[in-house]
């Protein structure tokens, strides 16, 4: 055998939360497997906490995944290489090292790049940046950043506002360009969206939705962001927060086929076409939980769920651990306000023709409301007409926003409906929730529930 | 007609979280019916929150449930009275004032009284109190405990530990004391039970468990507690928060069926014998969700989702508007730190003789750790082995333990499996939640999941 020839029994692309996960779950349920994880980098980031490195966290050494420790805890092997070429036939992978690794079951995680705007004239001027998953490029980005006094991000999705927050915290004049009508628009409602702009207004940072970016000014450095209407925002630096695009390229190269938004194919059981080679993460195809559309969305927390389920179908083949489609769970913090949304909007709904109606509560996340913490609260739920199922919801309140999406994403993957919200028991507690009256979930279940039986009376 | 006597269409005893929520829910569904709620006191107290009137909220004139507005608000009427007498043959109430009101439907949430413990000398004693869902007595208990320099809690369940707590942070010196090996004993299993107590040892309350008393010392006004072992501790008051009984006194009277612990009988609608009569909240039997034994428990919360089926059921029954059985969904904070249990702990399921494993994690709940509100967070699950069904599980960690517990418990009441939970979707956001690697309720399925291999390897 070649010295640059090595075998192992699941070779895994990629150390972020897909890969990493991957290779756990993988090594959990087939101990006896010999695993190997391939990375490009030897510090592997924690990918949502990108954004908060420009304030809250401080610095990318602080937002590390420790993937090397938990491989070595685990017993399974990394390695730093870029890899280069799959051969599906004689199932190995090429390295940029010139080393080749042989592999039984393989595990693409090879996640997604910022979206370069190509047509954008200035995207490629000096203090130009984009929101790569890479630990050298942050940090030089980081320093840049320092001294910028005005900051232009193009883009209003969660990278975009969450990066925009955190360097308001840091002193800076931020202006955020977005050409939806509103921040936060593939995500939430418009009533949920207009909440999280008054919230970052109120912050200091800059809103200009519905608008659109002509030019990035400069001479060599980018000087300015030049918008449609003709008006110029002066800028020290520009972010670009456009969305991502699937690394599949390798995938593609290899003959594995790739969808035409760019992500792998790959089944219930997160196998691409070759049954030995599976795909997970950003880089694989994701399908609606409800509408079996191809979607959009890329999440760790989804990524991680992909992961596990190809972890645990490596060598057999379980029916009951498949994927059951993307529920598109999201959340997002401003301050110490939480938002969040899990299945389907009332927005997307209606854009796929569900006969649905909609309730809503607004109360309190405490109880009484004269506890210091208290915060505003509200839930939207968007329900099936038709036996009454829970579509999805949104949420907007305190910091525990978060796991109340959780309690919705969870309904919402048991099919859950109106009735069984009705009857449904949750636990209530003066310092950590609503009021058994007043719980938000039951109150907006019981607000959809008087609409069906209006609608039914007429 | 006499003069004394009026009729209404549905007519419920009491305006606490029980008889509130029927009324409200009844009147929603059946809004052509007249609704008519007798209070005995016209202010109802919020019931999770009185612990917090001695501390955090301040008083108790900032724990009220404005339940009278929201009566007004629906166009229920109110009636501040106290039943004295039901009449099943003639379907009417007599009240204390004299006048008897005529029912369709009756609702009966009389709720629930602390345990005076007859047989403990010195019970009767001045300064010794007990927490009654009673603003007057409340009130009165608070000016004097303004002077009280030591105070010593006789029961260390929920309200024990908050009030004592809330009364540390107000300077007390409190001491509690517990006869069974741990405080929260009958809640929680003995590993969490063990945080909280270390927590509000921390924080300045002395904890005395496996520890009797034997009598509560003093002339005429309570000084002191003897314990069983001869110890005394000096008291200027003493609170007896030894749990609380129903109030089913005015069902028993009338000939309902009343359990032998003295709850009243009532079927999944939450009808008692007579069909035209309901029964909900503390005062009503209960049934475990998974023995369909008669449960203990007395929850706000509960008593709200049991209000809501019998508001539903009033006047036609929905054969899928019933109440499943009692989830025991708790939760409390203690400073910073969420507590939170849902359905079985490892205790009970042992004590049941299920045929079960736990699974365990401990993470935090932000990500990356960096983050200055990042609190250690612990799950631990009890499942099934048989299909791995979800028993029940406890949480630990920081406030958004309330709403984690809450995911928990819809996962507990849709009985799924360590499968569906290794397959689920979770949101996650490093403000907000564990990492999507560190989730700790699926971190815990698969800590479960792998005892089940291996057991099943053995």
């Amino acid at each position: 055998m070649d010295n640059n020839k090595t075998q192992t029994d699941v070779l895994v692309i990629g150390s972020s939360a897909a890969g990493l996960v991957a290779a756990l779950t993988g090594k959990r349920v087939y101990p006896d497997k010999k695993f190997t994880v391939t990375t490009q980098n030897p510090k592997t980031l924690i990918p949502c906490g990108i954004p908060y490195i420009f304030g809250s966290v401080g610095s990318s050494d602080n937002d590390i995944l420790p993937a090397d420790k938990m491989f070595e805890a685990n017993d399974i092997e990394m390695v730093v290489d870029i890899a280069e070429e799959i051969n599906l036939k004689e199932k190995n992978v090429r390295f940029k090292s010139g080393s080749v690794i042989a592999y039984d079951k393989l595990v693409i995680g090879t996640g997604s790049t910022p979206i370069h705007p190509g047509w954008l004239k200035g995207a490629d001027l000096e203090n130009v940046f984009k929101v790569p998953k890479n630990k050298t490029y942050l940090d030089e980005m980081h320093t840049k950043l320092t001294d910028a006094k005005n900051i232009v991000t193009i883009g209003a999705g969660f990278i975009g506002i969450e990066i925009s927050d955190e360097l308001r915290k840091a002193g800076k004049n931020v202006t955020m360009v977005e050409k939806l009508p509103n921040i936060l628009g593939m995500a939430f409602d418009k009533d949920i969206s207009e909440r999280a702009e008054s919230l970052l207004t109120e912050r200091g940072v800059k809103i200009l939705t519905g608008t659109l970016v002509s030019e990035i000014t400069g001479n060599g450095k980018a000087d300015g962001v030049l918008l449609d209407d003709g008006q110029k925002i002066e800028a020290d630096a520009v972010i670009l927060a456009m969305g991502y695009q699937p690394n599949s390229k390798l995938a593609g190269e290899a003959g594995l086929p790739v969808s035409n938004k760019g992500f792998i194919k790959v089944d219930d059981y997160m196998r691409t076409e070759d049954s030995s080679v599976f795909a997970v993460g950003d880089c694989a195809e994701k399908r609606d939980f409800f509408t079996r559309k191809p979607s959009p969305v890329m999440l760790a927390s989804t990524a991680c769920a992909e992961a596990r389920i190809a972890g645990m179908n490596l060598f057999k083949l379980s029916a009951i651990k498949t994927f059951i489609g993307t529920i598109s769970i999201f959340s997002t913090a401003i301050g110490e306000t939480g938002f969040g949304v899990a299945g389907i909007t009332e927005t997307q709904a209606a854009a796929e023709n569900f006969d649905f109606i909609t309730g809503t509560f607004e109360g309190i996340d405490r109880h009484p409301g004269a506890l210091e913490d208290t915060h505003k609260q509200f839930v939207k739920l968007v329900v099936g007409k038709e036996a009454g199922v829970i579509l999805g919801g949104e949420v907007y309140g305190g910091l525990s926003a978060g796991e109340l999406t959780n309690t919705l994403g969870i309904i919402v993957q048991n099919k859950m409906t109106l009735n069984s919200l009705l009857t449904a028991q949750f636990g209530t507690h003066p310092l950590l929730t609503a009021s058994p009256a007043g719980y938000p979930l039951v109150k907006a279940a019981e607000n959809a529930a008087s609409k069906i039986m209006f609608t039914a009376r007429k």
